[in-house]
């Protein structure tokens, strides 16, 4: 008996659950759960199926898309630890937090690596026997930077997505789209404000009652990517942006660690800018 | 073309959803929205699907009934106004919150009527147009007190919900039998916790920084039917009982309001004193 | 036995808990609460005190101002109803919860009047015996539309706070600065994301997880007046954006009744673009 | 120049406020921050200061308790890292939040060993070069099992506070005793609901839609000691009592980590089974 993850991304026409389900049928298969969403503005149908029973997953594959109207994609996922490296800078909480999740074995990962342009977290990293390396970007144009970093991600076989803990340098559109909707970032504010430098000073500057952190897929237009989780919290006219930056520390971390745990058990498509999330 | 909801309680058995939707396949039915749970522990399965097309809604439910297992119960639901009672005493905030969503046409729902045991709430409803009927209690045991609100309950063909929007006085068994599953209430804590009379006070007693409000299902255990919404709000030590029952008001309303709207979009089954909510 | 609530803001110097508490102490005033805060940056000092006692008002602000700084203001304040006007334009939830509220009694205000430049609010309003006046903006140009509406509030003796429960006109500054620090607006988006027109439909086009609204005061730059209360609600995939339109207004009119409640109680002070709420 | 924290609890009377602060005063000493709180019912005043200057803070203690009416406590603390001792069975969120902070530089705390009755925890621990002690509980009765534990603990000269971090044995009044006030504990449900074992199981059994986490000072009665704080999360039909239980981890090393904050930043006052935290 195996357990698969179907993931089905297809134009809407009428009777594709009845499609799909009979296929599950037709092989015996249980339906552990079930998630399907209609963007009507679109016309996208999707779909997302736990299912167990004794079937080959390519074969299972191949006759989903056989009756799927054409230019859908599906796929039929064999769930399994997945690959990540970790990129960050030189705060611990949001790395640290994600250690600490995968040292309880909460996270479906490997983490391959954390990839770093400083060497201030090196310590922490390798208490956990996880590779720590430091790609420093001084004196290097950002794209002979990013090189030297893509040479050492594409040093392993299989990367599934790349996790910036507080990577705190912009990434040019060649290395976006080299990692293309595997790149998940946390922004320490609730997107779309305060976009890009030190947004806790922006939200102090503002006198904002509330501040936040967005964990999202990286696209070529600053914090523009698909959002993938928010969360706030208050806070108050005394606290000073320093204080901002501390208490959104919690919130940071939280809202990466939900962001990626959602990707890890393949709950979250995008499209069109957005997510949909099962 | 109509639009029906379609909610299904079935033991769980393999081929459910492909036996559903081949019917709504085969009555050239558009699923607008589907909802799946299975409950692991009972064995059930609880399925609700909004549908359109042009088909006849008995014929629809007794062609789902025929490929359901046996024990199964199925409800095909043409969305119109239902018909709910209010019970209150003499607060007015979340009776005041249900008019005004009324009047600004967000419920589905007919008000019928406002009954109290009081009048203190009468020049508040009689601004809506909504007739309000005194039952006082006094001089009268609590068997006969409810006889007279049975009697005027069951004066109206058809009643879908009461709504205890702070009705302070216990239902007894025989009043909670005949309306089953139609009586919503509104308790002033986060249930279990703070059962029975003024909560706010145990709360304050208790020193929680937390204080809540819970909408549910009144069955013949005081406080113990199913819970439909459940909502917290933070309070601290300088909170007097009286502040946290002036702060409560909020939560309670909204809750209340929430799970009314959720029973009046038929989103909720009850089953072994839970709600499964789609 | 009078209350009183005495709010100071004042250039910091050490010294002045002591200086003030020496006068409450000196007319032997019973302090029931008490707040302070320090803005470092801009060295300012904000202090809020309810006392009560046997005192002047009139003597004890003078006392009291004697021993501040120069450039220092202080205010005492006898609770009283303060005078609203509530301008609103076609949506009833804001204002409906305004007036559940006035007429529970829950808060320290008179509404003198409804402004809209519609009549659909109207059948609402009048069932609360409250004054409701139509001034159409159609056919004016907007200066003078609006000074319809200031010889319409200017008719009154004594006006408080204006309400915008969703007035849905943007203000020319001469009508912001006839009533400075006297607009509170509630804007529908976590301010300051969403500025201007339909921030739902932004909201549902970035994509984002949380929707939220912001009370604020009305200055001369859109949406950009100092914030006094936010709030937000979780939203996914699934929502449309008039799900968020609608979903949002309970945000929308708990955020503006709270913001409402802070500055009949004096609790705000407005410094540089921000508030300071104890 | 040093910086103090005052703590002082007192009868209430009339012109503490002004007594203190003419200290302050008197000394030369800035306010930095000043929180007051009267409990009317128990008649008791509280306050926290922080102030800095040049001052003998034995000197400050004396002088303030000089003015102050008999039986009251006041404490003039100098900021520095408190000692404190975790306590853990098997779970790692809790204490591995607490780890990451400490190596973050979070928290004002020197962490002085983790003592378990299992050696499950030991692998994470050795890696901060903390020391982990195993002082398992087979084969001994409760009390003997705890006099172990006591004599490690006081083989530590200065302890200040002994953190529970799902620390799964219930303590005996000899123990609690031994430690008043001193003892955080986390319990993983928003007391006072599901005192005792397994609250998960009890919350999925009850049906509820939020479960949460109460931090606490721990006294003779299990789970009735001091709130700290409190926090809950929203969960629906779907979750299984383990789903809760892993979903309830997020909340409980945050409720924990701020409780343990508050404490460590001399905020908490216990008072009554109470906490006033300023």
């Amino acid at each position: 008996m195996s357990q698969y993850r179907i993931l089905i991304e297809a134009n809407d026409e009428k009777g594709l659950v009845h499609k799909v389900s009979s296929i599950f049928y037709g092989y015996d298969l249980n339906i552990l759960s079930n998630s399907e969403y209609v963007d009507n503005e679109n016309n996208k149908f999707f779909m997302r199926s736990v299912v167990d029973g004794i079937v080959d997953g390519v074969e299972l594959e191949k006759s989903i898309n056989d009756i799927l109207p054409s230019k859908s994609t599906v796929r039929v996922i064999y769930p399994k630890k997945k690959n990540i490296i970790i990129m960050a800078t030189k705060e611990l909480h949001a790395l640290g937090d994600i250690l600490i999740r995968h040292e309880a074995g909460e996270l479906e990962a490997n983490i391959l690596a954390v990839v770093s342009n400083y060497d201030a977290l090196e310590s922490l990293v390798s208490k956990f026997d996880i590779p720590y390396i430091t790609i420093s970007h001084e004196g290097l144009e950002r794209p002979a930077h990013e090189s030297k970093i893509i040479e050492y991600i594409d040093s392993f076989e299989d990367v599934d997505y790349i996790v910036l803990a507080k990577y705190m340098r912009i990434l040019t559109p060649r290395f976006v789209e080299t990692y293309k909707d595997k790149i998940i970032n946390i922004h320490h504010s609730f997107l779309p404000a305060f976009i890009g430098a030190n947004p806790y000073k922006q939200a102090y500057d503002r006198g904002v009652k509330i501040i936040g952190a967005t964990a999202h897929f990286v696209n070529n237009n600053l914090d523009e990517g698909p959002i993938i989780a928010q969360e706030v919290i208050h806070v108050d006219h005394a606290y000073s942006w320093k204080d901002m930056q501390r208490s959104g520390k919690d919130v940071e971390k939280v809202v990466l660690s939900r962001a990626l745990k959602l990707a890890l058990e393949d709950r979250i498509f995008v499209f069109a800018n957005k997510t949909v999330i099962f």
